[in-house]
C-alpha cells in the first residue's frame, strides 16, 4: 500500500517524522508536508500563487517532499502529482495539540484528511493532545497498530468518511482504551491583544483561551481524551442542516423577492 | 441592528461594497473585510502573525475597516474589538463565483458566516453564481430583501445554523423564485500545471476544473442555481458522522492497542 503522510506543523516537525517512520512499517511512505507550519489554517488551498516543491533527504524515509503550500495543497499535489503510484491512505498528523470539537472547522490536519476523502482515498488525521510533549512515540505506535488492524480485518469506512484521532500525551501504560465518539463542546475565550510596534502603528494578536469544557458525556471526545482514551470520531464533509430545511420551507422567504 | 458586513474577495472588491451600502437600509453596517483578496482560504485564522487593521474611508460607509487577515480574523476581530454595539448580523459575501456543494469546504465567504455562529451571531453567506458578472445589485436587493423579511417576522435561525445563499447572475425577471435546499454534488477534475520561472526552477499552478453537475435533483443547490432559482442551504458545522459511531464500535479497535 502506498501512503500520503502529510501534517499541518510544517515537515520539519517531529510528529509528522515520526509517523511517516513508523508507517513504513505498514507501506510505502510518501511525505509530503508543508515547508513552513500552517496551523489553524483550515481547509484553504493555494490558488492564486504558484506552489513550489522541494524534495528533502530525512534518514529512513525514501521520498519527502516540502510544499510552499497548505496541508490541502499537500494532499492534492501528493495524490495527483507526486506519487507514481495509486496512493491507499493519507494520514495527517501527528499534530502538536488536539484537535477536539469545534477545533476541527480550523485543523489543517483535519482539513488534510477531508481532502483526502474529497479525492476518494481513505483519509486518517492524528493529533497528540498537549502542546508541549515532544515523545510522538506512543502515538505513532498506536496510530500504526490501528491502521494495520482495519487493512488486516478489510474495515473499510464509507465513501467521504474520515477518522479524526486524538491520542492523550501520557505514557502508554496510562492509556485506559480506545472510545468511538462524536465531536464534543470546545469553547474559547477570544480576544484581541492590542500592542504597538516601534514605529508606534497598532497590531493585533489573536488570543484564544480555551475554557473548561462544559456539557460534555461519554461519548465526546473532549470527554474521551480528558479521562486518557484514545478518541476515535467518524467525520463527514456534508454541512447541510437537514432536520431545518423543511421549517425554512415554511417560511415563506420566496415572497420577499 | 448593528451589521458586520464581510467577504473573502477583500474590501475593495465589488461585492461588499454593493452588500454593505444596501445592508444600511437595514441597519448600522460596519464593513470589516480583508485587505487582500483571500479566496479559497477556508476556515483559516491568524494565529502565528500580528494582525494589523486600517480604516478605510468609503462613501455611503460609515465605519469600514481592512484587515490584513483572513474572513474569520475578520469577523472575529469586528465582534470581539471593532464594533462597538453587539452584533446582530453577520453578512458575508457577496462573493464572485458560486459556493455550492462542497466548494463552502474551501470558501472564505462560507466559513466567515461559520465564524459567526461559532460567535453565537446570526450569519448569512451570499454569493453570485458568476465569476465574470460584475453588477451586484440584483443580488444585493435580494439579500436585503430576505433579511428584512426574517426580522420583520422574527424567522430566527437556531443556534448553530448559517444560511448558505446562492442567486444566479441573471436579470431579475429572470429569477424564477427561491428554493431552500441541501449542497448537492459539486466535482472538480484537479491537475497541476507544471511551469519553470526564469531562472529554470519548476513551480505549479494548482488547476481546478468544474465538471458538469452529475446526480443532483431539485432539492440541491447547484440544481436550483443552474435552473436560476435563488438557493438558501441552511448549514451547520458539527461533521461527526453519527450514523457510522455504531459500526465502528463493533470494530473491535480496542483491541489493537
Amino acid at each position: 500500500m502506498y501512503i500520503l503522510v502529510t501534517n499541518d506543523d510544517g515537515v520539519w516537525a517531529p510528529g509528522v517524522q515520526a509517523l511517516a517512520k513508523k508507517m513504513t512499517e505498514v507501506g510505502e511512505v510518501v511525505l509530503v508536508a508543508p515547508l513552513e507550519e500552517k496551523s489553524a489554517i483550515g481547509h484553504g488551498i493555494t490558488i492564486r500563487d504558484p506552489i513550489r516543491v522541494e524534495e528533502i533527504k530525512l534518514d529512513g524515509l525514501k521520498k519527502v517532499y516540502g510544499v510552499n503550500g497548505t496541508p490541502a495543497d499537500c494532499v492534492k499535489l501528493g495524490i495527483e502529482e507526486l506519487m507514481e503510484h495509486e496512493c491507499g491512505l493519507v494520514i495527517s498528523g501527528i499534530n502538536q495539540g488536539p484537535n477536539l470539537g469545534t477545533d476541527v472547522l480550523y485543523s489543517g490536519t483535519v482539513s488534510a484528511a477531508i481532502e483526502g476523502v474529497l479525492l476518494r482515498t481513505p483519509s486518517i488525521a492524528v493529533s497528540l493532545a498537549s502542546w508541549e510533549h515532544r515523545d510522538f512515540s506512543v502515538a505513532a505506535e498506536i496510530t500504526a497498530a490501528l491502521v494495520r488492524k482495519m487493512i488486516r480485518e478489510n474495515k473499510v469506512l464509507p465513501p467521504g468518511t474520515l477518522l479524526n484521532i486524538n491520542i492523550p500525551a501520557v505514557e502508554k501504560e496510562k492509556i485506559k482504551g480506545i472510545r468511538i465518539t462524536e465531536l464534543g463542546p470546545r469553547e474559547y475565550e477570544n480576544h484581541f491583544e492590542k500592542r504597538y510596534d516601534p514605529r508606534g502603528n497598532a497590531y493585533f494578536w489573536a488570543v484564544g483561551k480555551l475554557l473548561p469544557t462544559q456539557g460534555d458525556h461519554e461519548d465526546c471526545d473532549t470527554h474521551a481524551v480528558e479521562n486518557n482514551y484514545v478518541s476515535i470520531t467518524p467525520l463527514q464533509f456534508d454541512l447541510t442542516n437537514y432536520e431545518i430545511i423543511q421549517e425554512i420551507r415554511k417560511w415563506g422567504l420566496e415572497d420577499s423577492i
